[in-house]
């Protein structure tokens, strides 16, 4: 029997550098996308390293029916013994000014996903969850176990009600749920994020680099490549709860906004001059200051290869590469 | 300026017990309902209090449009200062075998609300949460401050989801929002719940009672009338944070569904033979054991009037004159 993992959002940043990994294991994948930001370029690696069992469908999966059908295609052709839910909006700010882009691309793509995993028994879900499920906690370091949870952002409020809907998933049908807590991420192929945006910015004016905020913001990043190393890595681990939330991240307290702008200048075009903003908030929905404790994974014997300063300054390389081939 | 409150599933079982309260401030009252549950004939006594300043409009919240529809008609006889946002499906077992009814009625009527609420500029929500959004945390105590949040029904995960969405409006445009977490409400007039359920039963079948589980499960109870007045104690509470999440709930620690069925077949049918289940869940996505602390309201300043068993006897006094009279 043909065993088949689902790839929700799987034509986007995450699923770029997770498709590869995946195709090592004597399995077929199928990658359904709306590709808003995805591209099915992006599986060109993973269908070269498994030639024949890397699969695509194009489908918006806020739609229940038609994600459903989806499914039924699959379904037809081995056992779906896994999804992976990487499918979101991915802009922050446009889910704050307008509701429904979060409603719609980080809920209802949630929602269908569920709806899917039952009727057809689906046994495990893998879901991107975030760290903006805990809000502005003002400094209290984010662990698990702490509350009350207050998103700040709409995006943030529809991972936590995502989490909510798989929770109670498992209590009905759903046999395992891993909720992996995403920190910041960087790498490349960048669809969005900090990083692309000043790259782009100094592109289209090499002399001057305008930021939101004075720059002393401060927050976790993570590689991408270390991060789709730990969702393998508690993927693999037997013995955990049935449904398992867990921060990822580096071990380190993070990096500044200004870091961040210094070494993109310096990388990119070295005589900008960078213009600062007021405050320490970027947008409404940023969190300012971020403690983001990765303590319970590190106790699963996992830590990252890179911290947040080697995953900005590698990231930062890629990126540009990226710009300047395109 | 008439000063105008909206009360989302105003003709409930909570709304009508509230409504006569707020009645007696100098403002006008406009209910909300799908009367899927609700009856308008509950706002027959706050209407009796207030001649001409409770209104009603029959309106599914679940639709942004008509929702938006019936605050656009709403503010243009007044200025509306708050929004009681009590509307939801109150059939947890109903929302665990087809997830659309909790989308429907829980989630997708906070979505509209908090549409209309940013539209019309409205300055405070009180919500009705639930003690559901914690799920089965093994024993250990309910506090506002503990985590991972993890329903275990889709009511609690959808409740959960509506407080995420209105902590991002608090922190975009929203000045005040009270989320009051709800435990087990008793009292007239029901529309839904266990003592209902069994009254009911006995009503058809005087010798004999039926019990999901076998009696052991322990939950707290609050009357209703210690509900709606604690609502509005932490309304008027002063120098609360923007958003408040707060446990409402006994004292005590609860009683057991024995005692529930043992008095309700003394105060009904004092001959019937009570026929117990198996194990200490009534269905899928109840919680066997519940330690809820109140600790945080206490510490306000409220206190209930009524302890568990003094709210299940008088709540059971109430449904089954109600019961006599329909």
């Amino acid at each position: 029997m043909i065993k088949i993992s689902v790839i929700a959002g799987g034509a986007g940043f995450v699923g770029c550098n997770l498709l590869p990994l995946l195709a090592r294991e004597d399995r077929h994948l199928v990658v359904l996308d709306n590709l808003c930001r995805g591209r099915e370029e992006y599986l060109d690696s993973a269908r070269a390293a498994a030639p024949g069992r890397v699969h695509f469908i194009h489908v918006d999966l806020s739609d229940s029916d038609k994600t459903l059908g989806a499914f039924d295609s699959i379904s037809k052709i081995g056992a779906i013994d896994e999804v992976w839910h990487l499918a979101a909006n991915s802009d922050i700010p446009a889910g704050v000014s307008d509701s429904s882009v979060d409603l719609r691309d980080t809920f209802m793509t949630t929602y269908s996903i569920l709806e899917a995993i039952k009727l057809y028994n689906i046994p495990s879900l893998h879901f991107a969850s975030s760290s903006a499920i805990y809000g502005d906690l003002n400094g209290l370091q984010l662990h698990e176990e702490i509350g009350p949870l207050l998103p700040i952002s709409n995006y943030g409020a529809m991972k936590l009600a995502s989490e909510g809907l798989i929770s109670a998933a498992v209590e009905s049908h759903l046999k395992r749920a891993n909720v992996f807590r995403f920190p910041n991420v960087v790498g490349g192929p960048a669809t969005h994020g900090v990083l692309l945006d000043f790259i782009n910015k100094l592109k289209t004016n090499p002399s001057r680099l305008d930021v939101l905020g004075d720059g002393t913001q401060q927050k976790a990043y993570l590689h991408v490549s270390d991060l789709v190393d730990a969702m393998l890595y508690v993927r693999h681990a037997e013995h955990l709860h049935k449904i398992y939330p867990i921060n990822i991240g580096p071990i380190d307290d993070g990096v500044t906004v200004r870091f961040i702008a210094n070494s993109v200048v310096e990388r990119v075009s070295p005589s900008a001059v960078i213009h600062w903003g007021v405050g320490n908030k970027g947008w409404v929905g940023d969190v300012p200051k971020f403690n983001y404790s990765t303590a319970k994974l590190q106790a699963l014997g996992w830590k990252p290869v890179l911290g947040s300063k080697a995953a900005v300054l590698r990231a930062i390389e890629e990126i540009y590469l990226q710009c300047l081939s395109q």
